[in-house]
C-alpha cells in the first residue's frame, strides 16, 4: 500500500545497518512513498552491515560518514545536493551507541570518556548535523527532521545505562534547535520515542527479551514494531504535519500512557503466587 | 494535493458548525483523502450552521444528535453503520461548551451545575461516545478516534476557566479509554492539543486576539491553522499511525516546548521600556 | 522527633476515618509540630470511623460535614475561623471515592449518574472548598492547601477506573485554581501523587496486594508510607515552601521515574522462565 | 526562625561564589537549620569570590575542588569525612557554565569543545561527585543530594543556548543515578527547577532583567528568590521527604503549571495596542 506522500522529497537516512534496523525500514518505506535518498553510516558499519543491497533496492546513493565529524557532514551534505540537485527535505537519525553498555561497565562505576563518546555519537551528532545543515542552507523551508529515541529518557531502565542521559540530551537537541531551525526556515524537528525492538543494536542487551514481553503486554496495542515505526516516521516527513515541531511522540502502542495492565500484572502475579517462584525471589 | 490516505474508510465527525470550524476542515480534508462520513452536531447547532451546505459538497449525511444524550448516540452509531452498511473507522469529537465562560462566571465563582454541563458536555460527551460505540460493536479493528484538546489541560491561562479542567479530563478519558478499547479492539484513542485558533467558538472569548499574537510569535513554526490540524487529523486516522495511542499531541507549531522565544519577548520588553506604556502597568 | 515546623498554625483537615488513613496520620503529625486543626468527615464516616479518638488526642475539634455540600463547607469555616478566633493557615483535601469501582462497572460500562458522583465527591469538592475558603476569606496570606492524588491521573491501571479521571480534574482545579488563590492572597495549592497505601479505602480494591508489591519492587526507595506521607504534608503546610505551587508531587520512593527495576523485572521473569507458570498466562 | 530541621546532619555544599549565590543562601540557611557542611568550589573561584566570609560565619571548612576532577572529587569527599568523623548527609549540586553562552556562539554555531565542557562542568560533575560519594561510600543510609536546574531543560529559551541541554542531561542523571543509589543506600536524588534568579552567573545574561519580569508577572506568587529556595533546600535534606526521589521539583512561584497570566498578558498587551511600540515591533 503506498500513497505517494513523500513524491518529490528528497532526504537523508542515517543509521541503517541490516533489514533488522529501523532506518533500513525506513528507508524501504519512504521509497515506497516515493522519495530519493542518501543513506549513509559509519565506515566500519558499512562493512559490517549490507547497507548496498538497500540501496540497490531503493536505487540510492551510499555515502560513509561519521556522523561526529564536522568534515565528514558537510561533505556528506554537499554531495547529497550535489547528488538530488537541491536540498533536502528530510533526514531520519538513528544513531546510538555506549561503549559503558558495551564494556559492561555499570551506571555507578562509569568510565568518562567512554560517556563523553555515547553523548557524542548518540546525541550531539544530532546536533552536528543539524549545525552543518543550517550552515550550508542543506535543507528545504518546510524540511523535516526526525531522531529516534526511547523512554528511558523519562524514565529509568536498568542497564540502559547512560543511554538514558544521551537519549535525555538528543530530545533537548531536538527542542533547542527546534526553535531556531523552526523560526529561521521553518523546519521542523521531533524525536519518535519507539518500543524497545528487536533490532541488532538492541540483541546485545542482557534481559532484553523480558523486557519486550513486558512492554508488549502493558501496551494496549502491543510493541510497535520497527515497520509501524517506518510508516509513522513518513507522516512526520510528509506536508501533513508542517505544525508539528519540537515534539517527543511516542510511538508505543501505549505503553507511555500505562500504569499498570490486566496482562502484565496477571504476569508479574503468576510468580508471587507460584511456590517454586516465590524461593527464587529476593 | 491528495493522497488517498483514507480512501475506503468511513467515519463521523462531531462538532462541525461553520466553516471555521476545525471538524470542519477535518470533514473536507477526509473528503479530499478518500473517506466517506456522517456529520454530527445538536439540532440546535444545526439551526444556526451550515452543516447542510458541507453535507452537499462532501456528499456526507447529518445525523443530527446530543453528544451527552446516550439514545442519541445510540441512534447516530446505528443509523451510521446502517448509512454505511457496516461499521467504522474514525471519529472526531470537536465537542467543548461552558456556561461559566459564556455568563462571566469567573473561576472563583462558578456555578456548579455549570460546571457539570461543562464537563458533560466537554469531557463526558467523549467517554459516552465511547462506551455507546464500543457496546454496538460500531468501530472496526485499527480504527482511529482522535478528540480535539487545548494546552490549558497542563497549564493555566486566565478566563479559559472551567473548560481547562474538562479538557484535563478529556486527555485522561482518552487514555482511560484507549487502554481498554485498544487490548480489546485495537482501537487508538487520541487527543489533539492545538493552537489557539479562531473558530466562532474561540472569537466569543474576550482578549483571544492578543493570546493568539503572544502564541504565535511565541511558536517557531507561527500558529498551527485550522486547514493545517485537519491534515494532523488525516494521519492519525490513516493506517500509518497504527501504534500510537493514549497520547496528547502537540499542534501547535512549537508552542509546548517554549520558554521564551525572540520575537514574544522582544514585543514583552517593548512595553517595559516605553514610558508611555510603563504608566499603565500594574 | 518533633520541630514545631506548624506552631501556631491553624489548619483544617478533611477525610480522616481511622488510624490506617493518610489523613489520620496527618492530624497526627501535624499535631507533633504544633499545629492546632478542625477534624472533618461526612456524618455517615464519622459514624463508622473513630474521629473522635484522634480528636482527643490531638485536641481538635470534629466538624461534620459533606464536602459536596456548598452549605455544610460554609459553615465549617466559619465554625472553624469561630473556634481559632482567625483565619486558618493549611487545608488537606483526602477524599475519594467512586460509585462505579463499589459497584463493579468496569469503565466501558459506566453509570453516568455514577461518574458525576465519582468527580463531585473526589474532584468538584475540592474546588468547592477552594472557592468556600476564598468567599469567606478564610485562609491567612501564603496559606498551603494540599490534595492527596496518585499517578492514575498521568497513567492508567486497570480497575482504577473513573477514578483516573477524577484525579485528572483535581490535579488540574489544583492548577487553575492555584493560579487565582497564588495571584490574590498568596496560597499555594498543590497535589501530592502518593504510592499506593493500604488503606481502608485502597484494601477494598482486588489485586491491590500485587500492585503493592510491584511498585515497591520498581520503586528504589520502596512504596511511601501513609506515616511518609504526613511527613511531607508536613513541609509544605510550613513556611519554607512558600513559591511551591500549582504542582503534583511525586511521593512515591521515586516509582513515576521508573520504567523497570531490575528487582521488579526479575520477579516478573520468574513466571515466564517456570514452566508451571506459562502455562497459566494468555 | 529556625527548627533544628538539620540538627546533627553534615553536608558538601558545591557552588556558593558570593552572597548572591543560591549556595551561599542554602549555607546561610542549613546552618541556622544546625547542619554542620564544607564548602567547595574551584580554585579560582574561591579567588574571585568571598567563601571565606561565608566558612567564617557557618564555621566551615573550605576545601577547593574543581567538581570535573575526579582527584579532587575524591580528596574532598576524603577530608570532609575525616573532618566530621564520619559519613555525609546532604550534597548541594549548584554548578553550571557554558563558554558557548559566555563567548556569544549561538546555538546554531557552537563550538564543541565548548559543548564538550559545559556539560562536563554542568552535569557529568553531578554524576562524578556521585560516582566517587558511591565509590567511598561517603553518604549515609537516607542521605540526600540536590542539584540545581532550570527549566530550559523542558521549554527552549532564546540565549539559554547549551545550558538547557546540560540541564536536561542534569536531570536525567539525577534520575539515572537515584535509581541506583536509592536501592543500594536509599540515597535520594532530586533537582530543583528554580525561578530565574539574579546571581553573579545570572546578571551577565543579556536581556535577563526583561525575561525575569516576564515570569514574575506570570507566576501568581512572584519569582522564587535565592533564601526561598535555600528554605526549599532544607525541606529536601531533612528527614521529612525521605521517599521523594528522581523528582524534578519546581520552585517557581507557579511559572511552570502557568499559560498565562491576566498580568504578564496585560504588559504584552500593552506594546500591542500602543502604537509608538507597534512601530518597533517585527
Amino acid at each position: 500500500m503506498s500513497y505517494n506522500l513523500l513524491k518529490g522529497k528528497t532526504g537523508i537516512i542515517f543509521g541503517a545497518l541490516n533489514n533488522q534496523s529501523i532506518a533500513w525500514k525506513v528507508a524501504e518505506k519512504a521509497y515506497a512513498e516515493g522519495a530519493r535518498f542518501v543513506l549513509t553510516n559509519t565506515p566500519i558499519a558499512l562493512r559490517f552491515g549490507e547497507l548496498n543491497e538497500l540501496a540497490e533496492a531503493t536505487g540510492s546513493l551510499v555515502i560513509p560518514a561519521d556522523a561526529t565529524s564536522l568534515t565528514d557532514l558537510e561533505m556528506l551534505f554537499a554531495k547529497s545536493m550535489e547528488h538530488f540537485g537541491g536540498k533536502i527535505d528530510f533526514v531520519l537519525h538513528s544513531i546510538g551507541m555506549s561503549l559503558n553498555v558495551r564494556k559492561d561497565r555499570p551506571y555507578d562505576d562509569l568510565d568518562y570518556s567512554f560517556l563523553m563518546k555515547t553523548m557524542d555519537i548518540s546525541a550531539f551528532s544530532f546536533h552536528k548535523m543539524l549545525q552543518t545543515a543550517k550552515k550550508l542552507d542543506a535543507l528545504n523551508e518546510w524540511g523535516s527532521v526526525v531522531g529516534l529515541s526511547y523512554i528511558a529518557a523519562q524514565r529509568t531502565l536498568f542497564r540502559y545505562n547512560d543511554m538514558a542521559d544521551a537519549k535525555a540530551a538528543l530530545e533537548s537537541i531536538a527542542r533547542s534547535f527546534g526553535y531556531i531551525y523552526g523560526r529561521e526556515k521553518h523546519v521542523r524537528i521531533n524525536t519518535i520515542s519507539q518500543s524497545p525492538t528487536m533490532t541488532t543494536a538492541g540483541s546485545g542487551v542482557k534481559g532484553i527479551d523480558d523486557l519486550i514481553d513486558f512492554t508488549d503486554r502493558m501496551s494496549p496495542l502491543g510493541n510497535a514494531t520497527a515497520e509501524e515505526c517506518a510508516d509513522y516516521c513518513v507522516t512526520l516527513f510528509s506536508d501533513l504535519t508542517r505544525k508539528v515541531t519540537m515534539q517527543n511522540l511516542y510511538h508505543d502502542g501505549g505503553f507511555s500512557s500505562m500504569g499498570m495492565s490486566e496482562r502484565a500484572m496477571h504476569t508479574y502475579s503468576r510468580s508471587l503466587n507460584c511456590e517454586e517462584c516465590r524461593e527464587k525471589l529476593d
